[in-house]
């Protein structure tokens, strides 16, 4: 039966999702390494060659599935700016708690990292892409907190990012102990405070 | 000719270093994902055999390559304590600011991450026989100092140990700038200050 023009383009993203969510899926199942083009086509119900039309490598599959999740997440691109900065950091370290403790975001996301660790110009597109928006998003909120006085004048922002964020993502990628609020409220004291002793 | 058993351990220690020097070395050229027992046994100059006998995976002879690494570096199990914490953690950062520059280091603890991410069992044998030793010697040096009054009581030394030693790692892993002795120095400043303005 011919397509008309109109139907052409609903089918091709119904494809290109159930790729992407089969790319996801697998990586969390097989880990990257053991990823393939031709399981991801079996799981999405298409053939190799529709993938191969669209994307370069399984590396690259993984990557827009991945960057496709964190648009549904954060539509947003702004942290929230109630005025309390240590209120609405924690809302947010706690949002990222729980996101690293779903199976499904924590198996895709060890795939991406190992893609990203393997392929340098995948990483710079992830860079340009997500990491480097992510990173002045958060440092905006900061900059917003520096100018009502509630950060000192002279701390630098890009350092305060990682000291905030940094840890929680160390903790994950390592499994060196539990991810929990409990931990990010600790995190978030002593990057605010410092660790010398207060007058 | 036969061999005396004196003979025996030292030929043995001079393949197991062969081993691992090949494995550090092909890690660093081909990734983790390429590298191959083939590779590494043709490039030592022993049978794929020897390999299996002490080794059940790449990932382990990998594993023993890095750690024979760290162990010949880092002979002490102590960080300086000259009494002045800041200059001795700036000795300690820029150290890590030339190994993390170093191309071969570089390479092969990337590939040595890419293991831990797809192994599990092997990430736990990490964490038991290096990462936690590693954190309590930094846990240690930061315990001194808050006794001699220069930490906070109040302070968190396992998320202050984070705070000092997780940005420079982040940022290489994820290249999302340069390693400099200038970034650790401002990481440095930013985690004994805090980002609150002081009194």
């Amino acid at each position: 039966m011919p397509q008309t023009t109109a139907e052409r383009p609903r089918r091709n993203e119904k494809s290109r999702q159930a790729i992407l969510t089969a790319a996801l899926q697998l990586a969390g199942e097989v880990g990257y390494t053991k990823l393939s083009i031709e399981a991801i086509a079996a799981r999405a119900g298409v053939g190799k060659q529709t993938i191969y039309r669209w994307w370069p490598s399984k590396a690259a599959v993984l990557f827009d599935a991945v960057l496709a999740l964190s648009t549904n997440d954060a539509g947003e691109t702004t942290l929230p700016d109630t005025g309390d900065l240590e209120a609405d950091l924690r809302t947010v370290l706690h949002a990222t708690v729980r996101e690293l403790n779903d199976p499904g975001y924590d198996r895709s996301m060890r795939s991406l990292t190992v893609a990203l660790l393997e392929d340098e110009g995948l990483a710079a597109e992830y860079r340009r892409n997500l990491a480097q928006r992510m990173h002045e998003v958060k440092k905006d909120r900061l900059r917003s907190a520096q100018l009502a006085g509630h950060v000192a004048e002279d701390v630098d922002l890009d350092a305060a990012v990682e000291m905030i964020f940094g840890p929680l993502m160390n903790r994950w990628l390592t499994r060196s102990g539990p991810i929990t609020p409990e931990y990010a409220d600790t995190i978030l004291t002593t990057a605010l405070n410092g660790l010398r002793p207060r007058g």
